[in-house]
């Protein structure tokens, strides 16, 4: 049976990235802590095409997660990237895989435990010489705003943010970790359960820690710029404004 | 050329609905004061088929939309629905569009004027006897938590929040009184622009008028009741918590 | 710490829904075949309120959800409905469960396996005296038109669509026996991975098998009729069509 | 009333972009023949923010958009870039704004009339020195497969695809040039009326061109390679594959 991909081309135009997006996949993603975490994750998986070829080969891109969906993990990502130049004899790979990353914790005052999901990324990219990691987590939050506290008699808007958090590591550092960073700068971070008296912690907190998009995006930029396992960073944080049907954002790049 | 479409079918299943949905179309809608608000719309377009026939002609309903969209009102719905009955030789039609309406409104202290955006949609139904007509407007607000102002020393959670009001009108009634039941029922209504002065007023508005989703819901309800224009409606509120990921809602149908 | 939600209300307006939505939580659900499936799950849990309370106990649906996340199944639905009623003292509760469920496949010929997502959701409502129950699947087919194959001397205009299937059951049925209805009555079913022998077989199959909305609903329903352990169902088969920007689609309330 | 936003800060931190984003709003564009286009347009705008200011005034962007959303083109962005530099105090400031583009056009054998949605973005970005504009429009269109077609003894798999084309215009160009651009190139271009002697039309076109993602993104890079109003663009093509139920893609960036 013919194969039209392996064809020559003649256009003259080789190809950033071709590949497949948007595949929905179960995995199994092991944390630095060596814990085991099934998820329900998206893949986007792409190589480079030289000028003089027609065409990829599609399904060798779901092969390779087939056979690799068992034993995911930041590491992995090298061994992946590896199996896509090999097997599509292509120079550059790049891979992105999406998933709810859940963690279980505790309310601050009478310690209802419950589970928290944060989208997360890890992205991975090669080229003949050498590859490059990427990790994203985004962390939802409370933010207060500090104009309406200090112009107000009472109360203070608040709403919930996203706080996005794309690094490249040097070193191990975990998903648990860079969530930190966002939750201690935030005006108060978020729980699935809240009983009265954690309700009323975290509306104090609020209140007593408000934060412009502007300072959470430079808290946050500050952790990750004193962490040595961190080469380079992107914050943006986007609050659902409580007091207007659109958003306010902020980024810093590192 | 042959038209598969009008042969005949043996399957003895007649279909309550076949038609087009997510057709993006510009189109003119005329509100009740005379205003002609140019749209950006979606349409979503059926008719029954008879157990008899194999298929509908999806193409007319195109040719129907492109006819009607530079007069768009309630009003004209019952016309586009004979439209659909006629040319489709159909027992039943049903329509529906949705698109942004937007309404110029002023800060209330400053009063710098904006445009809020409601998502609205119109809705039709015809039979052989009787049409129904419905409409649908999303009305995002501020709303405050009673227990969280209660329970705290300083403070209270607050978050936007969507009011979703469907009804049947028995007479006219414009999106603005919809929006207005919305509007006066919340913590506070919101605004594209506000100064330090809005700001100031907005925050301690929603601060001494906090409300549950289960106040809002109710208060919206009670509106309608008494509107002798509506006979039957429901009503939808979601709260995007600012203490949590997850939202709030309540719905009263009546 | 006072309970403002325990409060009475003067409103006399009850409410017919008022909880929780868009929770996302790791959850374990265990299909007719005991295999246990992990899933990211999206929660919506709701109960009455009388017209004389002020408010629900927001915090009780996560703590229901926290406990019973481990055996998610069909049986269990009844189970959580139990314990809304119960700890929320609410007369009628509703609950949806969604999330991706895998089913791994062999393509045609090469017999390559892989997995298909499937989107589900059990939705189960209790009020005094009863309860029901309700399983809805969309499976994701290849549809052919079959005038566009009738009126052109090669090819057809073919689209990867979605048939959505809601039934409730009066027996034990699962997920893939509804998926297999659909893939059964579609152009051809979907694979994550093909070979080119699997593309030429799926391709020369689809040109076989034409099926406009129609074909595809109608066929879809003559399989729920004729099983007995269905009481009724509804089926939409939505077209991404290929020669247009908008959809196709068609449903048959049974 | 206190001015939180001009207070002096510490952190010792610019701020690469500070502003609102998912503004909803009505406007008018107005394109290089002169037409004017009603758009519900969506505003993105910030600003940078030195490393001794606290905040950014946030309302003075909703103000630039009410002043400016009646005379919307790509010459104003330049104009509309200089009002966030100066009345924000900010030496960089970035604008984009995304709405619908409707284009009327024929089917072409019965030449009946429709509107064809195109989703277009205008962006802008200045520094202290210059201006950069970029301009994307996303291009719905049929892709028929050249391995299915080849490899099959009859029919061929096909479907709906987005070609999004991102260019830097260094002259006067349209959006319906770079639309003629994706739809030259793609297997057949999308009608939303096709009655049944263009449905015979447009099938057989696109079984006698047939395209995978790869000729397609060349075919487009090597138009715009062409045109000398164009320094640099990308291109990707995103097929919704019909016989998976995931995407196949392919970037150039030139």
């Amino acid at each position: 049976m013919k194969d039209i991909q392996s064809l020559e081309d003649h256009r003259k135009t080789p190809i950033q990235k071709v590949g497949i997006t948007n595949l929905k996949y179960p995995a199994f993603f092991e944390g630095l802590s060596g814990k085991i975490h099934p998820v329900a994750s998206t893949w986007d998986l792409s190589v480079s095409l030289d000028a003089d070829k027609k065409g990829t080969h599609m399904s060798r891109f779901v092969e390779i997660i087939h056979e690799m969906h068992h034993t995911l993990s930041v590491s992995q990502l090298t061994r992946i990237l590896k199996m896509m130049q090999d097997r599509l004899h292509a120079k550059k790979a790049f891979v992105r895989i999406g998933f709810a990353y859940f963690v279980e914790k505790k309310s601050p005052i009478t310690e209802h435990s419950s589970y928290l999901d944060y989208n997360v990324q890890l992205e991975g990219s090669a080229n003949e010489n050498s590859t490059a990691i990427a990790l994203t987590v985004e962390i939802p939050v409370t933010t207060l705003c500090p104009s309406s506290k200090l112009i107000s008699e009472f109360g203070a808007h608040n709403q919930r943010g996203i706080v996005s958090i794309r690094i490249t590591p040097t070193g191990d550092i975990s998903f648990e970790e860079l969530i930190s960073y966002a939750e201690a700068s935030a005006s108060s971070e978020l729980y699935a359960i809240v009983k009265r008296e954690d309700e009323k912690f975290v509306t104090e907190k609020a209140y007593e820690n408000p934060a412009f998009v502007e300072d959470l995006v430079r808290d946050v930029a500050l952790h990750l710029r004193k962490d040595d396992r961190i080469s380079n960073f992107r914050v943006q944080v986007t609050n659902f404004e409580s007091i207007h049907n659109h958003d306010a954002y902020a980024v810093i790049e590192g």
